[in-house]
């Protein structure tokens, strides 16, 4: 398959699916999850799946169940608390996350200053990443970007600085442990570097000017952030001040991915989030 | 005075301080620096003062002894590593860093899509701000953006969520008690809220969309960030893809105000923290 760079190229990519994604819909009671669903419905791609019950926590529990009996491939949030969704996928006995997986949020971003989709992790579901996350997170972000036709994806380990301070940073230790991981081929193909700041992360003129040599190369595929605040930022700013920005985002580490967007998302932030997930999926198969 | 808005009407104000601001140069060996400050000399707002020690050290505690002596009233980082300089400044003996004065940095961003400037910290020197360090940043914040003629400036305590959640976050917890100081009055005339993200403390929509009720009405004039790596992403994420934003940046805490941008920053950045400092002396006097 060819590298899918942009959104265009995710939808082009989802529009030849052999057969839809069967997608369980919690809580369509907003126009925009509806439109979403009824856009990629008629594209062919997806096949949606409302729940039915009235009670918000009782139709989050309807959509796991879905996914439970092999009726659903995957989920998307609509109207409804993203803490009681939250609840019923990581019920220890309804649930769907796999004992001793970690759940971990992932954003795709399609920013017009770069050439090619930006994965990245975690604006919204873990504080402070332990080494187990991180290595979670890792291996996540190297298997979605495979699924996106990225044979080597670049991981940038983010951090304010290009030098490792494990005294005040601790997790800038885990960053060394992480690149020997990588190294040993624990991740399969992908390379791995980091410290490195987001500009150095993203920018080869900013690598160069600071004297730092990265196999990066200043052209990151992903972004392991150091901890939400820093992950949420990123985000926020993106689609405040980036212009032309365009946003999909998910859940990794349940049996079926979920879609996962803020209720305040527009229709095509919904619907892009669907392409995302259709596109993980074939890949896990 | 009326509000400076831009850096344009920065440089207008400057342009008509009564005398210029002695500024010790340090280091000046690259083009940028010197550029800078010739343009501010040609326009009659700075005196430059090029130290002449050949040693960074040297030249850094020569700065240093110049604002002592009387003979300096801020400091331009030149081509000097920023951990040299700091060197000089904190020396308990010879630096100008008073007993229990809090040294932050401060970035002051000119972004197309607002229609003011934004003050933020703490981008490069506080890892993770305590609450004595955030009072400090808060103080400064209000005084800078006095000297700004903000009369009432609007600070947003930044955090992923608008919910505090002092287990998992402890800083939030330091939120509420500088949101009492300040309705207590002991940072003079100023409002600030939060836990707000960075989206809502920016953006009156998204303040409505999550139907949240907040005093600055998404018109922040200052950032706190809850963290060294979320104030330097959001200073990356600006200089990177928010196209024409325009930065300037100091240290405050310091007996007199330090321009501290980076070896890589273009003789325009220098020259508005040139114009930035300038501008917050004129308040201290």
């Amino acid at each position: 398959m060819s590298v899918i760079n942009n959104f265009d190229h995710l939808l082009d990519s989802v529009r030849q699916l052999e057969k839809p994604c069967r997608v369980a819909v919690v809580c369509a009671d907003d126009e925009a999850t509806r439109e979403a669903c009824e856009k990629a419905a008629s594209e062919g791609w997806i096949t949606p799946l409302y729940t039915t019950e009235k009670v918000l926590a009782d139709a989050a529990a309807q959509a796991v169940a879905w996914v439970r009996e092999g009726k659903a491939d995957a989920i998307l949030k609509g109207l409804i608390n993203t803490d009681i969704l939250l609840r019923a996928c990581l019920n220890k006995e309804t649930g769907i996350l796999p004992k001793g997986n970690v759940l971990t949020h992932f954003a795709c971003a399609e920013i017009k200053r770069l050439r090619r989709l930006l994965f990245f992790t975690d604006a919204a579901v873990i504080p402070y990443p332990t080494l187990v996350q991180r290595t979670a997170q890792l291996e996540y972000a190297v298997r979605l970007c495979h699924a996106f036709g990225i044979k080597e994806p670049r991981v940038s380990l983010v951090h304010c600085t290009e030098h490792a301070n494990p005294k005040i940073f601790p997790f800038t230790e885990d960053y060394q442990v992480l690149k020997e991981m990588a190294r040993d081929g624990k991740f399969g193909p992908c390379i791995v570097d980091g410290p490195l700041d987001l500009k150095t992360s993203l920018n080869l003129a900013a690598l160069r000017e600071k004297h730092i040599d990265s196999p990066l190369q200043g052209r990151s595929d992903v972004i392991l952030f150091p901890d939400i605040e820093a992950g949420n930022v990123f985000y926020k700013t993106l689609t405040l001040l980036a212009p032309q920005t365009r946003m999909a985002c998910m859940l990794e580490g349940t049996l079926a991915p979920v879609a996962l967007t803020s209720r305040a998302d527009s229709a095509e932030t919904k619907y892009l989030s669907l392409a995302l997930i259709a596109q993980a999926l074939s890949a896990r198969c």
